[in-house]
């Protein structure tokens, strides 16, 4: 299978990784951050998530966020919205895309969402429907896709069942996360084997996590069964709350770093992206988690 | 291609890692290092190196390391002899097995080795010669196979030229090293693609680099290319001399848990290797350089 020709690189360092980073960000960098990470070229960056602040107090002024962004065209800005309540506020404030969350395991359901899968799963119909009824897509993840921190391994069946759930339900694309980063290349190759028979592949995307330094290999792996979307997230922000102090999501610049070796397009520019990640890393007090920006700061 | 079913890590930690490092560390820790390692199931362990401790002081007592160390059966010691009074040394030290180093670029072999990279070679042929008639197996070492701090690219066909010259000169194996990390996956194998043409595919070996967190990429995409040899550093000793902070060598650990998820057997046993890998960092004072080792400690 050739490579793709063009990937899209769907950033969370503004939902993802600020929402498990220990500092609170305000407002104002926030709002700097997605501006930044549009200005590098990325067309799509997931901005904020519309839950509870009691229980992720690092999201609270989402809708304030995106009241401040610049929005650039043919740029999506989206948002997690993983209940009505949520969905409504995401409409309120102008959110024009969401996403769902749900995990193929189900210990890591229970302690995550507090829900079973096929609860959780429920939960998500009325706001595939509200969002069908307003013409707004849905994007759906599934995590601990190649391990989970209370489960171990985690069947592929268990993945494409649950994936194949979500893009039945209507989520126009899947977004496979390996929560834990335990999954190596050939793992990574036979889950994309297995739920491609469920949902085409042009309809899924990976999200690695660098926890034990795979995530590139995976990504790499990914692409050679056909997958041209990825996750990641700018200064690999947002630790491992399943290893302290290891790190989390991959790094936006080294994913990009090896698209541009493969002579993928992305559209981004890694130069701006790395100045988009030193300076929300300022803002954090925290060392920069790409090794491309530290290589390229050091040189 | 299939993948290899066996994979030969040459640990570089005690040699390549060392040398790099900032703080020296005596010879009591130096065989303990070795000890450890191959303790953990390292087949190949490159010791030390019998060059002036003018040029590389880290490098001092190698020959006090090969009489402490606590030799196992089936396991290689080896050691860096650049030139005739380095392999003479080596030799009197009981040393079995020996490297020599080229590079892929001119401007790196001038600024590195003081010499151009006929130069080098010419003065490998005692070496070689004397190696021969003692019955010492020789490996080669290729820096710059994927890039110059001083050229930038280096053509694959110039890597070709130099690998197959150690070669044609008796060394039994070529180590091709990405010395700067900028290496990707599809320039990885475009390379043993156009190398393997030269040299059989099963006498190369791939030493990569992290500085932009690329190694295990490139290992991956090696092993496609039936590559089955590769250096790695325990701990990722050694930092990368051209930008200050980053990372160097690809650490053996990480190395170890893809070659592990793939399925690939290579008698390594995972935590004797991470354990061998922290107590030299202990005594370095560094932050262990291994993403396995430190989401371990973390888990």
């Amino acid at each position: 299978m050739a490579l793709p020709a063009h990937v899209r690189l769907v950033e969370v360092g503004p939902r993802d990784g600020l929402q498990n980073e220990q500092r609170p960000v305000g407002v104002a960098d926030k709002v700097r951050l997605v501006d930044d990470l549009t200005v590098a070229g990325l067309e799509y960056v997931e901005v904020g998530s519309f839950v509870s602040p009691a229980w992720v107090p690092q999201m609270a002024g989402s809708a304030e966020v995106f009241a401040g962004i610049r929005r650039q065209p043919g740029v999506v800005y989206a948002a997690l919205t993983p209940n009505m309540k949520g969905f409504e506020a995401a409409m309120a404030a102008g959110v024009e895309e969401v996403a769902v969350f749900a995990a193929a395991s189900e210990a890591f359901s229970r302690k995550n969402l507090n829900c079973s899968i096929a609860e959780s799963l429920a939960r998500f119909v009325p706001v595939l429907d509200a969002a069908r009824a307003r013409g707004v897509r849905v994007r759906g993840y599934v995590s601990c896709v190649l391990g989970c921190p209370y489960e171990g391994e985690v069947a592929p069946q268990q993945v494409a069942a649950v994936a194949g759930e979500l893009f039945a339900m209507g989520c126009y694309e899947v977004s496979l996360g390996d929560t834990i980063g335990t999954g190596t290349a050939g793992k990574t190759r036979a889950l994309f084997e297995v739920v491609g028979r469920a949902i085409p592949r042009e309809r899924l995307a990976g999200h690695f996590h660098d926890t034990y330094g795979q995530a590139l290999a995976n990504v790499y792996a990914s692409l050679l069964e056909g997958i041209a979307v990825f996750d990641s997230s700018v200064a690999g922000l947002g630790g491992c709350p399943y290893a302290r102090g290891a790190s989390g999501n991959v790094a936006s610049e080294d994913v990009l770093y090896l698209l541009d070796g493969l002579g993928i397009h992305t559209g981004i520019e890694l130069q701006a992206l790395i100045a988009a990640g030193e300076r929300i890393c300022a803002v954090l007090g925290r060392d920069n988690g790409s090794r491309v920006a530290r290589a390229r700061r050091g040189a």
